[in-house]
């Protein structure tokens, strides 16, 4: 998606161990116009897979989410980090390791929004290691729920992220694929 | 806001220590086509205020915010509640007390997204104590920026939060003001 791209270019800083900052317009500061055009993007991409339901975490990835969900007119569920007070213990969980924080957090979806006949679409900010996205798999496949595809805003395609959820059998759709950043320049996979 | 109130009644759950969850659409499950009323209705109670950003925190006020912003074609901040491993030390911040859980946390927003001149509209899901208001009016005082007022989901009308915050001299508007919680039985003000 080229605007994305363009974004991307120019706000996005890279900093060491490859971790991309854009917060500017995603991870702390959020452009609503642009999260919309990503979400009604995810909505085309996956018009025919019959979603009823989509499955984010928190925090970053609400923000897409929100707009893919009213362009396809379902629910959003976003997993917890932490549990909650106000949670009960009827819940999917599992556990995802975040290697970029170095920190391994607990994920929680309540068994109240997740159904086996739930058809699924997947949606988080980043894609790089694929824990997130192989932990919303995981709690997908607790609630027998069809994992119709995850789709990503910026992939990093340098690290096994996609591979790793592809190997689940999962479609993935990458609204940016980063191939790398070579002496800080961000380098998109096909230039 | 009738509508809101309609699905409080038909969803919500009154727990003990006066918490009310709606999990069902604001807090864990989140209904998009709901958030962009409420965040359209935020969008006309302050379409005068010249709104420059909308100024929230993570997780539960970014729906709405999300709709709020796009309404008023506005950026949208959450302040965070954990130091980042993105996060430079270019930031505001100061502690917010969370009476239901019981935690005082951090919060910061980057010096990078509020500026001296903005006009903020402040947006959050509940206002129970009003601590993540005042804390959020403290940040945009660090910031010399202008607070324009205070956007409540759903207010917990027993509750101190409007008190302290109008102190403040801040407009509060919230879309669903709860007068009590009578055995259980949710009763709006005005009833």
């Amino acid at each position: 998606m080229k605007l994305l791209e363009d974004r991307i270019l120019n706000e996005g800083e890279v900093l060491k161990g490859n971790v991309l900052k854009v917060d500017g317009f995603l991870n702390h500061q959020i452009d609503p116009e642009l999260m919309k055009l990503l979400g009604d993007e995810f909505a085309r991409l996956f018009k025919d897979s019959n979603i009823t339901k989509i499955l984010t975490i928190e925090v970053s990835g609400i923000a897409p989410s929100l707009f893919a969900g009213m362009a396809l007119n379902v629910p959003v569920v976003f997993a917890r980090k932490h549990k909650s007070i106000t949670m009960d213990n009827n819940q999917f969980s599992t556990t995802v390791h975040s290697y970029t924080k170095n920190i391994t957090s607990k994920i929680t979806v309540s068994k109240n929004y997740l159904q086996e006949n739930d058809n699924v679409l997947i949606i988080d900010d980043f894609l790089a290691n694929g824990q997130a996205g192989l932990g919303l798999i995981e709690i997908c496949k607790q609630a027998k729920a069809n994992v119709k595809g995850l789709g990503i805003v910026i992939e990093k395609s340098f690290q096994p992220g996609r591979q790793l959820i592809e190997e689940t059998g999962t479609r993935v759709e990458s609204l940016a694929r980063i191939e790398s950043f070579m002496d800080g320049k961000i380098i998109f996979k096909g230039e």
